[in-house]
């Protein structure tokens, strides 16, 4: 098992064979996409359509919409697996918040599976024209990709590394909140990687932007895909210099250190816990738990 | 400091303080740009040009082309520095090879400063129209990101993240070698992760496609950008479940178990070593001097 220690992060798991080389093999593409156990991610937008098991649902292929192009996203239990980029998907259908009350509910293997398509999905609808010349693109390597017949420039999706950190001191870590959470969660801190920089130092900077701390260390612990649109989250726990604060107050609301027991008591759900957090299916959920075991 | 163990990876260390909150503020861009401290990476093309001392070199803003687009890098050593993409910079430059054996010079901390620059210039040049609806966009937030004056999409800089990792069974790990490599070189095997995975899961998808092995465990080592355009190498050590091999050939030439000693053989330059190491400022690199100091 990849999670040795039990806390199998959410979104990950998915028992989806990529079968990456069927991709670029047009007559095996041809084979998956006319097999009759062909089957397509049932969704409402983008949004996941449950089965009564509260599984995701699936339907069959000849139900696409005969003008979206179609996704190989690979094997499952036998079947080749599809999703579509629909004509019609709304302007916007990308931020509902629908999918969230949904995640409450859905197993991280069906999450994960999940996860590849609206990632993909989204990277279609974003990016139908040539960055380089500016001509509309085509569908190719059975949806992992877009190439332009104008310049022949060959696009991939995006995937956008998201360091995600406590900053540990004398027993304590640092949770701060911003303005969009629900009222009282804290959660960790966190920020897109750029460019020219390792995971480690993208660490430091953030606590250094965010919280004016000098980071000593960093130790990476786990991660998981973000689907809102395509990060990669990686969690990691930063040992710091001292426990004073400067707060850049454009990116947090609040920003505190927090005990050993204020955390057990809030994952343990304790109403009078002092902050709420992260919901399970967010890396810093999992983040939490390895900590706490960590230092249990 | 961040590598404790003293193996600090190529392209990390730069003292580039990135100032992202000047990015977005007008007035202090333009105090940046206007400073006769402002400094200007000296470029060949895209390639560094060093100074007598074999560092990278910078020269006056004021001998930027009129006609590029300005990044602003950051603040280093109290100066303002940037970065220039010219109008005129040739197609293919960012192909040169000349670069890697600058690489073999460069101290890792100015070679991380120019990767951020190198990275950035590259995106630019490549993307130059909107993915969203096809207009040519413009330069914003000093450099960081591209806008589009039609649509109001905002574009940002890419980082795509690959796995690399050495597959690890009975104290002998896994290398190959790709047909492009030097004579005799091996290194860790590698791939770009993708949309829905997080790393633990595409080391392990990487491992069973280009070996056909099946991995027990994965433990994160080190991360470092590559800025060949803009990769993350995130580097792991996989203990899978039994040395069988299945090599897929479309990818690599050839894969070989190799010993500790082996292994140490070829990092100490030994004329009768098996396999030829990969080159100091790579991250496969620095993950087998990881390895050996874990099984020294």
């Amino acid at each position: 098992m990849l999670w040795q220690d039990g806390h199998q992060p959410g979104f990950t798991g998915s028992a989806l064979d990529r079968e990456d080389l069927i991709r670029t093999d047009p007559d095996r593409l041809a084979a998956m996409t006319s097999s009759l156990s062909a089957r397509l991610l049932a969704l409402d937008g983008i949004d996941p359509v449950l089965d009564d098991r509260g599984m995701l649902g699936w339907k069959s292929l000849a139900e696409a919409d005969p003008d979206s192009e179609l996704i190989f996203l690979g094997v499952l239990d036998g079947r080749p697996r599809f999703t579509e980029v629909r004509p019609d998907l709304p302007e916007g259908a990308t931020r509902s918040m629908a999918i969230f009350r949904v995640l409450d509910l859905l197993p991280p293997e069906e999450a994960s599976t999940y996860a590849a398509a609206r990632s993909l999905i989204d990277w279609h609808v974003r990016h139908g024209f040539c960055a380089k010349c500016g001509t509309a693109t085509a569908i190719f390597r059975g949806g992992w990709g877009r190439n332009c017949g104008a310049c022949g420039a060959e696009h991939f999706p995006r995937v956008d590394p998201v360091v995600i950190m406590l900053a540990e001191y004398e027993g304590r870590v640092l949770v701060g909140r911003q303005p969009r959470y629900p009222p009282r969660r804290y959660s960790a801190l966190a920020g897109f990687l750029e460019p020219g920089e390792s995971i480690e130092e993208a660490v430091a900077r953030e606590l250094h932007e965010e919280a004016g701390m000098k980071t000593w260390s960093v130790r990476y612990i786990v991660s998981q895909p973000w689907p809102f649109p395509s990060s990669l989250m990686m969690a990691c726990i930063a040992r710091v210099e001292d426990d004073a604060l400067t707060i850049d107050y454009t990116e947090l609301e609040d920003a505190i250190w927090v005990t050993r027991d204020e955390v057990v008591a809030s994952m343990n759900g304790d109403p009078d816990a002092r902050f709420l957090p992260p919901p399970p299916y967010a890396i810093a959920h999992t983040l939490f738990r390895r900590w706490l075991d960590e230092t249990g």
